[in-house]
């Protein structure tokens, strides 16, 4: 493991946990003590007695072609991956680098978090999420089918996708939502405390992934600029256009006003359609599950009742959520259940006292 | 409660759990219907025998001041409040109507869902959420006192705000960032399959209020359509300043294309920023709990049993949320705990045989 940041700490993790043995290396000695103490390995010291597995190169999209050129001229492995959240470029920069191809396959596992650094690894963070690899033409299938294996081991799904549509489908899903989220938020630096004090649950969820750390992901976009800068554009141009029709709907009568407004409402339709595509949790649709809401008190073993109470009646809880309520001594708890269910839990939990609200 | 949608059924669940007695009226009869089913309140026939003591007008913003100069000319309650989106422009119309202003304050729950309608109303769907309320220089004290603690019966934070600040400010958290949600999503509608493969959390967050009604979206843009032009506006430049730089970027040297790179690292920071100014859980910083992953099995009462277990252990989990893994029978819950809890946590909970990652 060459890099033992978030992801290659992460990567390192879940192999551990699968048995591998993993040696881990990083420019930063503070990171790679770090990555030790957690158990993600042990130091690489010099040259290793005969080549490993795998080498993974959990490097900045711009170091990749650098180190990887590096690391195949010490003769460190049998096989190569990397984990930079583009493709293209890092691709093109092994070609310019006279690396080897044929025991390099580029891929990017779909997982992050807001924090970064190893002490914020997870060996799960893998778990169900995609796993992009992008061979080439010049990719030697036992290569590929090596990497494959690593990914599955880390409990990824892995998808095979070229190169350059990998940038293009990372910068609609992740690269462009990220800059749009970060202009969000940069809107509420300098935004009146009243604002803040009526911010929601919508505005949180939007600029969540906007807590990023900013140096990694100005290297993120500088090498995927064209695709990012394509949606960048185009939101911008829906945004644009939405403000130019909010405007003169407010200058014109009801009747022009409203022909108006259904443009801005085509934007919100698109948005629905677009939303809808995205596949929700088990791979299924959300609506797959019944919702049934127990107010709980903010105390002690509250939820290890409710979850008892639960199997006591019979039913499973599929998912929970807890809204939390500032400033104030209760919760509500979102219990998923199959729909059969629902109706036998939240009688169970009335007739042991929680408010449940009536089901839809 | 005149209007039983979403939120005036959820209103009147919430004073129906204080034990109120709520009335109900809705111009669509399916929908009252709905909501006397679920326990909302008793339909309101004809006039009733005198006013009561607050009504509430759950009605789109373009409706409120009618729906306003009528209840008052019934004489239908001693007190008169809305919770439309948005606070100028019904306050304006109120005006225009030559409707009683002493007896009406204007109120906002900042509170919703993806959902619409009376079947997708909550009881708890207010508390500790904020709500606005915005009397003007002739609001009746004694009004305002009334719909205070209506708010309040509902388990929300009052906050007073001028109605003009109002407007601003959702613009800023709530109707600016649902249209930027709309127009992220809306790249997806026509996106090739594998972005969708290649989704992760981030553009589920991103997107995810953009799975709202677009016709109720479209009543309450329109209501507040200045400033919401200059929340996009200024979002659509800041992205396409981004996107620009990106394209300039991919073009110049190494050494220039990092002073460009710079600008965007600006954006992202003052994304950091905003960010870092929304409260978070309980009012408080979200470091307040340490996070214990736990990978469980997708088996019925698995969470009942890592909740007894930690129960034995003497640990009370704070919260509770499920990575699911889409395709994978496999999913991860993390606990959130106190700090000094979250070791003897992890030690109970592999004792048991669970796969608990090394805490950082």
């Amino acid at each position: 493991m060459i890099g033992t940041g978030l992801i290659g700490t992460s990567v390192a993790l879940a192999l551990r946990g699968r048995g591998a043995e993993v040696l881990l290396s990083d420019a930063d000695e503070a990171s790679l003590a770090m990555a030790v103490e957690l158990g993600a390995g042990t130091p690489l010291s010099g040259a290793p007695a005969g080549p490993v597995d795998i080498a993974v190169l959990a490097v900045p999209p711009a170091a990749v072609a650098g180190v990887l050129q590096e690391a195949q001229k010490e003769g460190l492995a049998r096989y190569y991956t990397d984990v930079a959240s583009v493709k293209a470029r890092p691709v093109m920069d092994a070609i310019a680098h006279g690396c080897d191809l044929a025991s390099y396959v580029p891929g990017h596992p779909l997982a992050g978090r807001e924090r970064s650094g190893p002490a914020a690894a997870r060996a799960d963070l893998f778990l169900g999420r995609p796993w992009a690899l992008c061979p080439t033409q010049a990719t030697d299938p036992e290569a590929l089918e090596a990497v494959t294996g690593l990914a599955r081991s880390c409990g990824a799904e892995v998808h095979l996708v070229d190169p350059v549509e990998h940038d293009k489908a990372v910068a609609l899903v992740s690269h462009g939502p990220h800059v749009v989220s970060a202009a969000v938020a940069a809107r509420l630096e300098r935004a009146p405390d009243v604002a803040l004090d009526l911010a929601g649950t919508g505005v949180r969820d939007v600029t969540r992934i906007a807590a990023s750390d900013p140096a990694l992901w100005v290297g993120i976009l500088t090498a995927n600029a064209e695709p990012v800068a394509e949606v960048l554009d185009a939101v911008a141009a829906d945004l644009a256009l939405a403000a130019a029709m909010l405007r003169a709907s407010a200058g014109a009568g009801p009747d022009v006003a409203d022909v108006i407004m259904a443009k801005v409402g085509d934007l919100l339709g698109r948005g629905n359609a677009g939303r809808a595509r995205i596949p929700g949790k088990h791979g299924g649709t959300p609506s797959a599950y019944t919702l049934v809401q127990v107010v709980i008190p903010d105390r002690p073993g509250e939820l290890a009742r409710i979850f008892e109470a639960a199997g006591d009646a019979g039913v499973n809880i599929e998912d929970v959520s807890i809204e939390h309520s500032p400033g104030l001594p209760v919760g509500v708890a979102e219990l998923s259940v199959r729909p059969e269910a629902a109706q036998p839990l939240a009688v169970a939990l009335r007739e042991r006292g929680w408010a449940v609200p009536v089901l839809p």
